[in-house]
């Protein structure tokens, strides 16, 4: 390509400061240097961490910034040494990285690589612990390994995530956060079995994909836990069977909940952020069994509390960070898991899809055409342009709005 | 018997007020309803769940009381329906059930069987939710479905593990409660694998158990940690590879612990009942996989905490109660593990002995004789009467103290 090497001045929304509207400016994209991945960024998502950092709660927040870090978008160009993408590939970047060297990558027990933490945790790339982004020579920080909001971006080549070409880039931006995170919780993390009761507290995107995956594993009972009651109707095509709203009743949240359930249910899902509700959903929880897992990020420097006695009778406390999926190894793999459901609705009979529609049979069980693959469009409420991101974050807090999507280079 | 449905008059420690001397009376103990099952008790432990009660600190300990929980003994007579032990048989009373039949019991996820909780909660029998003690006609209350102070107690049958009547009771008493929970702790809640690294907060007996399951377990490290360091060089008996005095670090322990072993334990374990420490044990774990259970138990009303944080990025809480050992199925299994290594530094040369010798091989194990056993004699540190329980409950809290027997019919 003609950009290849070169610096790409483009448009980015920058957040200056805490707390103020982003604001679109003519950046200056530097090309990536070793282990490095410049990325086309052609359509973003919104999400809530991003409006965290952006208010100035996060302690970790550092200004100027690019945010965003679901999206998906072609690889540019690459720096020296990378291997596994090259120009033209469709990526999805991934605020959790995946090396598949380190202890976290080798273990086995989780998807929380360390490889290049230290960098994108102060916003700059690892090599030379600078930005890639500046304006008018003021460099601009990174956020989250990803800095999605911009035309262009640069991420390390641990954070690229290579997909189908034929999956559309402008759904598919959902699996770089919100989508995988809900359906791993429920997928890796809790390992909700068929049969069992669960509770998902907060009806968002991601507690939307929590009530998917737990549908998906066959959950018996799927109790929506939220405190506007208009999100109820939406949450039953994700799977929710029964809806509870706290504000609709005397008694704390848990005991509602363990009275429903003769005990408590087997799995809870905190998908919203709050310490209270967090403790809630541990406590709500079956004596002996049952399992809690933390889903959403609560604001710094705010604690979890609970009695001992909960743990000690036999409910455990789990978190999980993406759901547990490892995003380079699995983030494709959920781009496929989407893509065989748009073969599916077209009644496209590609190798893929019969393949799809036999496996079930082949591994014992007899599932409706489709019921195992996961749902994207359904959690795009709204579609906007970047140049209009103040909007997308105002609408954010609506509680009509799941996910809003942005084309990058309308 | 004689005694067979006849109220039998004997000597127990009655615990008439907290935090006053117990007092050797002679009792009153009806004959087994149905249902239930009298034994007369031959030795029994003190463990510090009776010092917790008979402090007052407990609000639900009921006075008058029999405490005692940590015994064994032989059926003297049984109620009608009881079919699964008859006179004579040699037992160990067990705090807690094993109905086979409950939702706990058969959801084959924890031991926390949940048939006679009703009663034993409140220091009752369950058929006419009375007391089969009195003194003068004035009722004493049960404990913990046990109370094994007493020559002779009343128990639910579901309460009733038989064993191997070759067995020694003066020591396999110490099966009712201390040795199973911190073994099973290992075994059953963290499911500690060879190679791993784990810390030991409070080395009593349960602490040890848990460096000896570890041990036994293949833990690479077993780091012992107390404020006594006079305990270190016994804990290298059960297993301890290292020590770490809290008292010797100006740091919090946790991060004396991460920085000891390149970011923290793969498994902790709280065996004191202080919530701080357990903040800590959960706070020592590696990020991604590091694993906490809670098996101390804290004082009524005290509460733990930590930031989400640590819940996310993979740490695990958990918690366990008897070691998550099912009690009438797994008591004497643990017996006969015990039995196993008393016929083995005998020289004994027993079928069980051969069978026990020959196993490893047959696994694909080679293993030194004898080092999947568990040890019982070596938590025994004291041996007195029942009519010295006072001087028993001193000893306790020594830092030399283990275990303390109690010949009950001396």
């Amino acid at each position: 390509m003609a950009t290849q090497g070169q610096v790409i001045t483009c448009k980015a929304a920058v957040a200056w400061e805490p707390n103020k509207p982003l604001v679109i400016e003519d950046v200056q994209v530097a090309p990536p240097q070793a282990g490095e991945v410049r990325i086309k960024i052609l359509y973003t998502a919104l999400c809530h961490t991003d409006a965290y950092t952006w208010s100035g709660k996060d302690p970790e927040g550092l200004f100027p910034c690019i945010l965003g870090h679901e999206a998906a978008g072609v690889v540019e160009s690459v720096g020296e040494g990378v291997t596994e993408v090259q120009p033209g590939d469709h990526v999805i970047p991934c605020y959790q990285a995946e090396c598949k060297e380190c202890k976290f990558c080798k273990s086995g027990k989780t998807n929380l690589c360390g490889k290049v933490r230290s960098a994108t945790g102060v916003g700059v790339m690892m090599s030379d612990r600078q930005s890639r982004f500046s304006v008018n020579g003021k460099p601009i920080y990174h956020f989250m390994g990803t800095s999605t909001f911009s035309q262009y971006t640069v991420v390390h080549d641990v954070s690229v995530a290579k997909i189908d070409p034929s999956a559309p880039l402008d759904k598919v931006c959902l699996l770089g956060c919100g989508v995988p995170t809900g359906l791993g919780a429920v997928w890796n993390t809790a390992k909700v079995e068929a049969g069992s009761s669960v509770a998902v507290f907060g009806l968002g995107t991601v507690g939307l994909a929590v009530a998917e995956g737990a549908k998906a594993a066959g959950a018996s009972r799927i109790i929506g836990v939220d405190i506007d009651s208009k999100k109820f109707d939406r949450a039953k095509d994700f799977g929710v069977t029964e809806f509870v709203n706290p504000k609709d009743h005397d008694k704390p949240i848990q005991q509602v909940l363990v009275d429903m359930t003769d005990g408590g249910v087997d799995y809870s899902f905190e998908c919203i952020g709050n310490v209270s509700v967090m403790r809630a959903a541990l406590e709500c929880c079956h004596k002996g069994w049952g399992t809690s897992v933390i889903v959403g990020v609560a604001a710094s420097g705010q604690e979890i509390s609970t009695r001992p006695f909960q743990l000690v009778t036999g409910r455990v406390w789990k978190g999980t960070a993406f759901g547990g999926f490892k995003s380079r190894s699995q983030v494709p793999w959920l781009v496929e898991k989407y893509m065989k459901k748009v073969l599916n609705s077209t009644n496209s009979f590609s190798p893929a899809f019969l393949l799809f529609a036999f496996l079930p049979i082949s591994h014992g069980f007899l599932l409706p055409k489709g019921s195992q693959e996961i749902k994207v469009d359904e959690y795009i409420t709204h579609s906007l342009t970047l140049g209009e991101i103040n909007k997308a974050f105002d609408l954010m807090h609506e509680g009509g709005c799941l996910r809003c999507v942005l084309e990058v280079h309308p």
